[in-house]
């Protein structure tokens, strides 16, 4: 078997061994930085200190812990002939959809007027309601899971529109795509859901330029990576009341530093990157299975295209 | 046209004169208690003062605000004769499907522990997760309301049973009736949710009993009427560690009294009778054409089924 090597960053990997083990007892298991990689041909992250894969001569794979990817795609010093593989699990996209509905409804139904704004004063006081045809959402990514997402939404009843690099069809929703078909998008977004990929063109989309095209009273929803994400820009919209909140899952550094202000702003609910993660068994089977594949020469199961970015 | 008295209660109907006086200017409207109704042909109420409706020799029809009419039924003094009608409005069970459905993911998804257990103190904690398909939840009530709540509950895909006083079969929904219908159905419920109608046979069904009859770590979704509930013994169940939380719509008194416990208990959340109201525009509606009907001597349109309840 090939000698694999568990990389921690934000996240520390060493509680796989055990599970990987377990699993298949004939692998070869280090951990980062007790061994410093020099003779691992199997890198197991999700993401590395930048550089760090560079330095391992002997790397044959590098294999994600989850269905994304960037962390290790957007290191400047990894061979671009090394193979990446990334975990696909069926449950994610159902799981993705739950939490956007959840948090769709928080704002649609009025919810975050209750529990945030009025809750802590023993407020009794009805939000206004409309009906869902008559809310818009607007889906920025129709990717495997956003088209699910926005799909999802319109069978709830939501007028969903959706934005993506090159054109989608998707049934009932209304697609838009390009850099005019962003903000034809945003205009009419009254509640905004990022689940683009992270690329050098989506960082800090969901910034002033962005929020100052939605319109007056829009809420934003971000389950797709914090580096979406200008904080500042943000805080500065909903304080100037042209945002009415956000419900955030992920961040640049995770988890998010107790010091930082979107933690108590009162118009933002921080979520603890929930929203979607690969269920031990999906994570653990295809390590298995690729370090199997790597052993036998064979290409990984689940590689990502590394031109597009995912 | 006939006179039409507003009869506040728990709730102030003067507001409603102007309105109705938009839709129908010939309408001839007074208020209780400046009026006392000794002349009034049509009773506009949702709980009037018990006893009251029975001071008023002159009424043709009692008129409910609302879709619900317990509140006048369960008046002993009222002339069981004398029609009631109630409002229906179409948006009322999609309205409700939302509010049920963001409960249930409330607690399906931990966001319960996120929001009420750990951001009031910084806490990043990503909270346990499983399938939709693994969830099972239990509706009590199936009718038109019920019904339609139960199967947006299947199709988002929990495993959702149902029961009713009389057996109904519905797509996809496992279905109970009767006593012992009751207790199986309680036994397999993580997720309660009661949409039943409030009569003598169902007042205080959310009490000890029924919640001993669930499993540990249940929660209950109360968006039924206050009078389903024991408040006192769903706290009870709440401290003991039996009860998970519960999500609670309706209340006896509304609104709620800011000194009750269960305001600012740290695994319930109250909403203010928020979860499906009829439109002003129904409810304006429907009040004019029954003074019109009562007018032409012509049964009153959505009337209710006295013995039934509802």
């Amino acid at each position: 078997m090939p000698k694999l090597i568990l990389i921690g960053g934000i996240l520390d990997l060493g509680f796989m061994k055990a599970p990987l083990l377990a699993a298949e007892p004939r692998l070869d298991i280090t951990v980062w930085p007790e061994d410093d990689g020099a003779e691992a041909e199997i890198a197991v992250c999700w993401r590395p200190p930048a550089g760090l894969l560079g330095t391992m001569p002997k790397l044959k794979l590098v294999q994600s812990i989850a269905a994304g990817v960037d962390g290790v795609l957007n290191d400047a010093g990894l061979d671009p002939a090394l193979p990446v593989a990334r975990i696909v699990d069926d449950s994610l996209p159902a799981a993705m959809s739950e939490f956007v509905l959840w948090s769709v409804l928080w704002f649609h139904r009025g919810l975050d007027q209750v529990v945030l704004r009025d809750r802590p004063a023993i407020i009794w006081r009805r939000p206004p309601q409309q009906a869902a045809a008559d809310r818009r959402i607007g889906v920025l990514g129709l990717g495997e899971i956003g088209g699910r997402v926005a799909r999802a939404l319109s069978a709830q009843g939501f007028a969903v529109a959706g934005w993506s690099r090159t054109p989608r069809s998707l049934p009932g929703i209304t697609g838009h795509h390009g850099p005019e078909g962003l903000d034809a998008l945003l205009a009419e977004s009254e509640i905004l859901v990022n689940l683009l990929p992270l690329t050098p063109r989506t960082r800090g989309i969901l910034g002033a330029a962005t929020f100052a095209k939605l319109p007056r009273g829009a809420a934003v929803i971000n389950v797709g990576r914090g580096e979406h994400l200008v904080p500042e820009d943000l805080i500065a919209a909903l304080d100037s009341g042209h945002l009415r909140g956000a419900v955030l899952d992920v961040f640049a550094a995770e988890p998010l530093d107790p010091a930082h202000p979107l933690w108590t702003h009162p118009r933002v609910l921080v979520t603890p990157h929930m929203a979607a993660i690969a269920s031990d068994g999906a994570v653990i089977g295809q390590i298995v299975e690729n370090a199997w594949r790597t052993a036998c020469g064979r290409p990984p199961l689940n590689p990502v295209e590394r031109g597009r970015g995912y």
